[in-house]
């Protein structure tokens, strides 16, 4: 006899109806061959007897089963498993989650790409360079997505719609970037993203072939890099010094090779925070138009300049169509506001629509429409306002410190803009990030960082938008005393 | 002398300064070639009077522009255009905003697939099942996020995090899908995504190399077609009857060829409705496993079951690691919820982790952990009960309007669940999508269905669960008499 007891468990606490836990349990005993094909089932009164359950419930779990396939009933001898299911070999499926390996995995890709988990929650953190949520107006943003889908009826946006963002953003978006950047775009120029990330990711998508040249600066956004890969691209690099990426050597390997794309955040180059010169920019342009390669510009940090005015985006410079622009509200707001954009050529915006179709239909329009919201009442342009003035503090801050407490074993150049400082470490100082990292999180702060800066550029990009005085103060202590504790 | 009166317009109403505005103004002059290098610019207390704002401006946007590399400045005789920049000539650079087309265009891809545009909002609109936002919780939903986000202060989930998806809602929906599916899975398992289709996308990415074979019913969802060629994948359609698709027609075609996976929706077959039977589902596992392909199971409908239980999915039957499972909360919901799963081995999940990183960083934290709210409260399955009891009246009313208006012209078969009907219209009747949609639009109704459908497969896949029983009656009415009139 069959161990029916000891086999179907029923559990009255759950919201899943008895015969529908029953009706489970059978289905995945019939399927994994261990309750084989043809066997003589219990009576209903005996198995409510077995199983302790009312007649009337087993009834019901039969009649589902037998209605679905897996039992057949016979009015003249009972209820036996259906003698229609293919044979099942027991050792074959009988692999439950994954264990005991009998079969050959599937075969999957590896991807050599770098593994965001979960953060250590409570531990101070020291960054690349996010902004401070804790100054974003997420009450005034939710207070809106409330009002906005408040009485959903009739409210189409909440309906699939186009692939390329949300109507209302796309149009407040162009006239804010013309407005302020001196672009010259319509919302045809414009598909809204999931933040700069998507972006990337998305005109890569767009240009790069297998085998493409990619050119990024030596080093450059690690994130970007890998989406080259993806693309199939090859990476190539050209040196970044104090004017930003080394135009005159790139139309020197022009000469040897052809590219297809570059990627830079010319604003303030990452990681190092060097500024692109007005004369490379329009070395850098013309050269895109004579050798014909698309320039993807990523501004994530426009909004953060400190010293004079922000400089104008190569996309807001005449172009053709070859700069591609992307930007980001997660970098003004929040990480977690999941928002960005990508302003191209309205031929490449549409081909970039449907690609969007096939990779997640579409983005979040109650959020989008918030986002052209915060255009349209200033609330954007407050916030800027607001964070412009905490963060240039907080860099002027961080600054001190550093030059206070690191000036033995590191050097920097204050930054002009952006949210992060490039911290060189003496050549003296061996440190490796593994140890630095484990001996920091042992003091409570967690660095989050880019081991191969620290590994191979000797460098820690410090974030220092995010952080507070007294926090910054803290952090640089306990990271103080790790670099000391270890070269020491 | 340079037109500077009519080059430089102030616009005194906006927010950007007047010094910024004509820093961008004569950086684009100077990039796009237009001021050739070396040009002597007016003084300051010239230009102030030519453009008529006060001179300290005009200093200040000097100061700016020479700061920026743009001018230069000689004590001695005056402010001119750098003679460092690169040699621009007019004419390479004037195309503004694309027109003129003096250049090659850059390279880009054209993807064969869907463009998803705007849609026009205020007419009537059949479409191929969606669910019903009027609905939905959404007032709930956007309540709970701003309790969430209110005093954002120390709100750790607004910061960048895994990629994976919020690790409260992932251990939720774990252990929902354990009790209502019979699964056995842990929160490694779960990928959160944007929605199923990210999920397919993912899936897809994860398995399929250039030429490998991906099967799909013949006919399947036009997504997921799409999503397999952008991975490089050689569709391979295998027919579907009234037991859903046939495994033994697979079983015969893998005897001529490997396959890499196989996408399908057993549970209601995208477009026709049909459910895959308990023989064909453990056929179709046991072929996954002796074969070595992966299953992927696009679950949408699950909930959407209105004779006995919903069958349970393949995913909760033993299969090793052999099917990757797809769901979404905005087919429960409503199109604009953009959060979807996805289940698989712990193995796939942190390569697909590693994925979603470069595609577009992370998903969205205070949304995921309201669905995880959703789940935790009961409130999804207070709304699941409350769209099962409104779909299926809408389900038997819109097949008591087709039995009667439409007998003539097509038939179909009653669904056992899912939010559609497919209308197959009778072979003597020609049609062509683009006319008929021409002639409903002309009535008012906006017949979003799949062109392929109607002209390939001469059938319609009619949504009923987001129409009420008096817009269904309009709109069948606008259909009916356009398919009349087009057929007489």
């Amino acid at each position: 006899m069959y161990p029916w007891q000891s086999v179907i468990n029923i559990n009255r606490s759950s919201t899943t109806p008895l015969y529908t836990q029953i009706v489970n349990v059978l289905i995945r005993e019939i399927s994994s061959g261990r309750l084989a094909k043809q066997t003589k089932m219990p009576g209903t009164r005996q198995m409510s007897q077995l199983i302790e359950v009312n007649r009337k419930t087993v009834i019901q779990a039969y009649d589902e089963l037998i209605a679905q396939g897996w039992l057949q009933s016979y009015s003249s001898s009972g209820t036996y498993v259906s003698d229609k299911l293919p044979l099942i070999s027991p050792s074959l499926l009988s692999a439950e989650r994954c264990q005991g390996r009998p079969h050959d995995p599937i075969r999957i890709k590896q991807f050599p790409y770098g593994l965001y988990t979960h953060k250590p929650k409570h531990l101070l953190e020291i960054n690349s360079g996010t902004p401070d949520h804790r100054l974003a107006p997420m009450d005034w943003i939710y207070r809106e997505c409330k009002s906005l889908t408040k009485a959903s009826y009739g409210k189409h946006f909440l309906k699939y719609d186009s692939a390329s963002g949300e109507l209302q953003l796309k149009q407040s978006l162009s006239r804010y970037l013309n407005n302020t950047r001196g672009m010259h775009i319509g919302e045809e120029n414009i598909l809204i993203t999931r933040g700069s990330q998507m972006g990337i990711f998305m005109a890569l998508s767009l240009i790069v072939n297998t085998g493409d040249n990619v050119v990024t600066g030596d080093t450059s956004y690690d994130s970007a890099d890998w989406a080259i890969t993806h693309c199939g691209g090859n990476i190539v690099r050209i040196p970044v010094d104090e004017n930003g990426l080394n135009t005159y050597e790139l139309e020197s390997l022009l000469t040897r090779r052809s590219i297809a794309a570059l990627y830079l955040t010319p604003h303030h180059h990452y990681p190092t925070t060097v500024t692109l010169s007005a004369e490379r920019r329009v070395h850098l342009l013309e050269l895109s138009l004579r050798h014909n390669f698309a320039i993807i510009e990523d501004d994530y940090d426009y909004d953060f300049h400190y010293q004079g005015s922000p400089i104008l985006p190569l996309a807001s410079l005449s172009h053709y169509e070859h700069v591609i622009y992307v930007g980001s509200f997660s970098k003004i707001f929040a990480p977690a506001v999941r928002v960005g954009y990508l302003v191209a050529s309205a031929r490449m915006i549409e081909q970039l629509t449907r690609l969007r179709g096939i990779i997640d239909r579409q983005g979040d329009p109650p959020m989008e429409k918030v986002m052209a919201l915060a255009i349209e009442s200033g609330e954007l342009q407050r916030h800027i306002k607001k964070s412009v003035k905490a963060y240039q503090a907080r860099r002027d801050y961080v600054c001190e410190l550093l030059t206070n407490n690191f000036s033995d074993i590191a050097s920097f150049k204050i930054p002009d803009g952006g949210m992060a400082i490039w911290l060189k470490l003496k050549k003296d100082l061996s440190l490796q990030s593994h140890p630095l990292k484990q001996l920091c999180k042992a003091q409570g702060l967690n660095l989050n960082l880019s081991d191969e800066f620290i590994d191979d550029h000797h460098a820690l990009r410090i974030g220092f938008a995010s952080l507070e005085q007294k926090e910054m103060k803290l952090a640089l202590e306990y990271l103080s005393k790790s670099i000391t504790q270890l070269s020491s």
